[in-house]
Parts: C-alpha cells; structure tokens; sequence
C-alpha cells in the first residue's frame, strides 16, 4: 500500500502522473490520498499532516511526501525505514516527526537506476519519488535503492522550546478546515493546563479558558482545547480561530503557566 | 465496499486517519470518496449528498456518512439497514432521506469493544464510525453492534410544506459547484410546472419561467429546471443562480401554481 | 482501469454517482481520479490535463474526460482508441491532443443499450460515459457501441500559430496550482529559446528572461521557464504568474525570437 501527501492540489495533472507511474510499475498497488492540499511550500503543516496519518496505516505501508520549495537544488531525496513503516521524499524537513525516532534508518536516494530515464529538475515525484515507491511495493529491498546517512533535516520547530521556569515558546503547526489553530504542545506534556491557570499569547490576544470540547467553548470566546491530534489547539465556537486571529502556520506562541 | 462522506475537506488528515482505521482493520475493503467538501455543519446538504448517491452502488455498500456539528454532545452514532444497504453515523438529520423508508431498520451503536480503545469526544469518525464500518465490512452481523431504536432524527426541511391549495413552501437542499439552487420540489410530485403557469419565489427573484435543460435557459433569466437529480432547480445560463439570488442550503422558498 | 477527468468537483454527488454506476457494472474495476477541478467549461484546461496524464498509464487503461458545456445539446458522445488507450466523452475538443495521432480510431456512441435507460439531458456522465466505460472494462468490444467516424472536433488552440518569420501566437493552456502559466509553446520545437534573445508578450508584460529551473528564476521577475510537462512556463519566483499578468487559459501569447 502506498499514500501519497503533497502540495500539489487536484488542479493539476501532478497527483494523478504519479499514480500512473506508479500503477504502470506496481499495477495492483492500493494508492491512498492522505492530502494534496497542504499549503504551497508549508513543509511544516506537511509534516504535521503525516505524522497524524501514518500510524494508523498498517505496518509495510509506504507513504510518500512532497512539499519541496527545493526541487531542483541539491537537497537530497530520502528514503525513511521506521516503526515498521517506510517513507520517501525530499530532505527538508518534512520526515521530522518520524525522525524523532532515533532508530530510523534513513538513505540517501542515490541509485538512479530505479528512477525515470532523464529525471526533470521540476517533477521529482513523477521521476524519483513515485517510482521508487513502486520498486518498494513491488519488492526491491531499501538497500538497493540508496545508502545510509545519518544527518537528514529535523525542523526545531515541532517541539516548544522552554523560555524559563514557567514559560515556552511553541508554534502553530497547522490551520485545520475549521480554523482551529493546532499548536505544538503536546496533551500528555502539558496535562496540567486542565486546572491550572495559564495564558496563551495567540498574535494580538491572551487566551486563559480551558474547554475539554469544542461545544464547551462559550460564544464568542477563544479556548484552549485538547484536540484529537495530541496537541492543544486553538479555537472558537462555530467560527474560525485563524481569521479571528489572524496567525498562520509558522506563528509563535507563547505559554505562561501560573 | 465502503464509501465515504463528510464535511472534513481534504486540507486536513481527518479522511486519511479514517481510511487508515479502515485498512488497518478490514485491508482488502474497497473505499469509495462520495464528498468531503459538505460546507462545514450542513446536514441539510449532506443529507442530500448522501441521498444521491448511495442508490447507484453495489447492495452490501456500507455508507459512513459524517457531518456532526453535536460530535461530543449526547447525540446518537447510528448503524442503518434499508434497501439491501448500510448506513453509519450521527444521529442528526443525515439520515432524514433514507429514514423516509418505513422499514428501515435503526441501531444505536453502543458496543464500545468495536471502536477504538479511549474514544475521544471530538473525532468519532476515527474512534467509532470508521472502526465500526470496518467491523461490518469483515462481517461482524449488524445486531452485535447496537440495539435497535425507534426514535432517530428526520428533518422536515427535505420535502415541502403545502401552505394552501396553491401553494407550497420548500427549501434549497443543496448548491452545486456551477451555483444551481437544488430545490426540495420533487420533479414527480410537481410534473404540473412543465406546462401550467407557476411562481417561484427564490429570495427576492419571481421565477416564472420552465426549460427543460440548461441549454435552454435565456442568457440572464432565472429558469426552473428538472435537474439530473429528481428536484427541480433553479439555473441561470453560464452563470451562478446562488450567486445571483444570494441563497444558500436552507433558504426557504415558494411555489405558486397558477 | 477507468480514469475519470471532469469539472464536477467534489463538492456535489456527481463524482461519487458515475462511481457507483461503474462500480456496479463491473465491481474489480480500479477508478483513479484525474482531476475535478477542471476550471468549469474549461475544455481547453481539461484537454491539456487529460494529454499530460493519459500517457503514464498502463496501456488498456479506459479515460473518461467531461467537460461538457453542451450537454443536452446535439454534440456526440465519443469513443477514442489511440495508442493502446481508450478515451469516452463528449464530442467537444477535449481530446484534440489524443486526435493528434491520426491513426486514432473515433466512434459516435450511438448505442443506447449499452447506456442507463432514459438518459438526462444534463448529466450524460451518469448515464452514457460511465455505464459506456464500464461496460468496455468488462470486455464489451468498442465495435458493439458505436460507428466509426472521421469529423471529431480540434481545437485549433493546442499549437501555436506562425504570424511571420520569427514571431507567433500562442495561448496558454492552462495555470498550475502555483499560478505559472503553462503556454501551447512545445520544448522541443523552440530548443532555441535556451541560448537565443525572444520576446514572450504575456499581457502587458514582455518576459526576455530565460530561467532552467524555478530555482534560477530571479525574485520578482517573470521568467520563461522549461516546464515538466513538455511546454514552456512563465513563472515568477515564489509567486503566483497568473495573479501577476492577470492572464487566465485562452489568453493569447506572441512569441518574437531574435
């Protein structure tokens, strides 16, 4: 099974060249669209949207991910053996949940053998990623592919760093559909927001309530709530924390705790 | 097979965290995108999406249908049987067309050992309906799932309400994407409007002319025709009806036959 | 396996119900979605994202492409087999790119028995082109549902013109997600733009800037970029051509070489 995740939108021929490059190696390859509507060049809401897919996929699944500002340049194309799972694309920090794990196996796609003849500077994902993918499913082992490295790009940005005893600076890693601003403090790391007072500094506004649900969260006001992705995110009741806000993926935040 | 709808887009990881509780769970199981892109909370067009569609599938095709503005609150998740087909999700209206089937049979999915351990209370489309889909698709019966109710919700906005001899109030279902307004006025129930004389009230706009397809429709003049999908609609030559009215899914409407 | 190109989007059922018509026809068939967000009516878009993507497909692959605004009207339904593939929809220009080979063999679908019984005047890729492709996808020779024919349309639009010696007019084919405009310009018939002076007129600019990849584009400036598709771009470093020229699909171009 392969998943595809890229910033390619459904208006172009882009998602749907790779299937057929990848249908024409690996005919009876299941292909599933995580997303193609990431943001253009937003390789941390990317990022973020594979870390809240892949585990839910079963073990051997290959999921391929593209944003690439890059493409053309030097950076490098990976392939990612982790937890069971592998993963392909560019080195920009797009793997950098699943590089967390520090015993990944990443590689550097060096072996051109297994790409399109003549590969383009502008379409790595018709002429390397998506038929690397298909030699995979189909059976080529990881080794023949490209060979080990050990300083793939980890974006500082998915993790808040602490400022001082009470205080830490994180980042809104993704808007969803919603508006919700999804942040980048984990639930399980900051369990004490629950009942303890704290403000969050989102753009121009202190938020200070704590809503367990999205319906808890009374008219009109920003909440903190603990989402179904792990992290807390930003919202408002029946409207859009984004616009109310103003703040993109990318924006800090800043926790004080009381 | 399983097909989905939602309001959840595809910007999000929502859908992709579904298909992988569905894969991980029944592997071979065909998944099937009705739409993604119900405006956010609209049950009304959902309802109607979903109406739709789901007659023109294979009988055995279990249909998870999610807009669920209540998700966490204390409404319902549902399992349905009608006409050889399934339906999983909110108790909330999405069901209202199916329902209008008297021997429908109804459950209430409260057998928490086929959803996912630790349900949260904003993302039941992963913890209960994809998992409980999966179940029924490997052939866990329907009854180990839920007990059978009586009670579950129909919303009266999907057909039209006669006001007196002549006249009927309705409603727009649905806008679809070239701004046609669906209407809830049954072309079978109203064959009269092909030949008799009527008024359609829509906002501010009189309506008093019929084609029978778009291609006839006068430049610039709003034009009542019997669409594809068994409703009359509200059209407008190369241009957008939803636009040029102002409506949107749930504006009321009236018809006055002559 | 079908392949589907249209400009219903996902918005509405009408994806979801050609679907489940060809699901029921013929139940293993593999269905991979092009596009739907061909701009509405576009068929010159829709005719360069069906050429860009039909050829990475297995031979015996089955493309459905609708793009119709004159359904209802008299243009035929279409059966084409070029190349080893097979392409159904409207007789309208939007296979001209696939009518280029002119050993491709057209057929008027004139065979209702393979059709829905009572065919819509406005939703033919319900009840003509999907039942049509799936029957073919279950073995139905094309012989049995049309007669050959020799007038298809073309758009004379896929290739540029010769005004004079060294100057023509093009048109752009289509904006990529990213705003660049891909033009009618083929690489490999003006090869000679890498190391000779032009003049692309692109609305009331004129671009003189040659660029190998994005990455070489300068900030702020319009350059001609050789695209992954085969055609010529116009592009703008990180930013969108199309927002900056104002320029849409159809736009002409002239091309004045030095």
């Amino acid at each position: 099974m392969i998943t595809l995740l890229t910033d390619f939108g459904f208006a172009d021929h882009f998602v749907a060249v790779m299937k057929g490059v990848i249908l024409t190696i690996a005919p009876q390859t299941p292909i599933i669209d995580i997303t193609h509507e990431v943001p253009a060049f937003s390789i941390l809401e990317g990022a973020f949207l594979l870390e809240q897919s892949w585990r839910h996929f079963p073990k051997g699944t290959i999921h391929v991910a593209i944003v690439d500002p890059g493409v053309g340049s030097e950076r490098r194309p990976l392939l990612i053996e982790t937890a069971g799972h592998l993963f392909i694309g560019p080195d920009n920090g797009i793997f950098s949940f699943a590089l967390a794990d520090t015993s990944a196996k990443v590689r550097h796609l060096n072996q051109s053998n297994y790409w399109l003849p003549n590969p383009s500077s502008t379409f790595h994902g018709r002429d390397i990623f998506a038929p690397v993918a298909a030699h995979l499913a189909s059976g080529i082992k990881p080794a023949r592919l490209g060979s080990l490295i050990k300083d793939a790009m980890r974006s500082p940005a998915i993790t808040p760093t602490r400022l001082s005893r009470r205080s830490y600076v994180g980042t809104v890693l993704h808007l969803d559909r919603f508006g919700n601003l999804i942040t980048n403090f984990p639930i399980a790391q900051f369990e004490t927001l629950r009942n303890r007072p704290f403000t969050l500094t989102v753009g121009l506004n202190q938020v200070e309530l704590y809503a367990s649900t999205y319906a808890n969260c009374p008219p009109g006001e920003l909440c903190v709530i603990p989402g179904s992705c792990g992290f807390y995110e930003v919202s408002i009741a029946n409207d859009s924390a984004a616009r109310h806000t103003g703040l993109i993926a990318g924006s800090p935040l800043e926790l004080t705790l009381a």
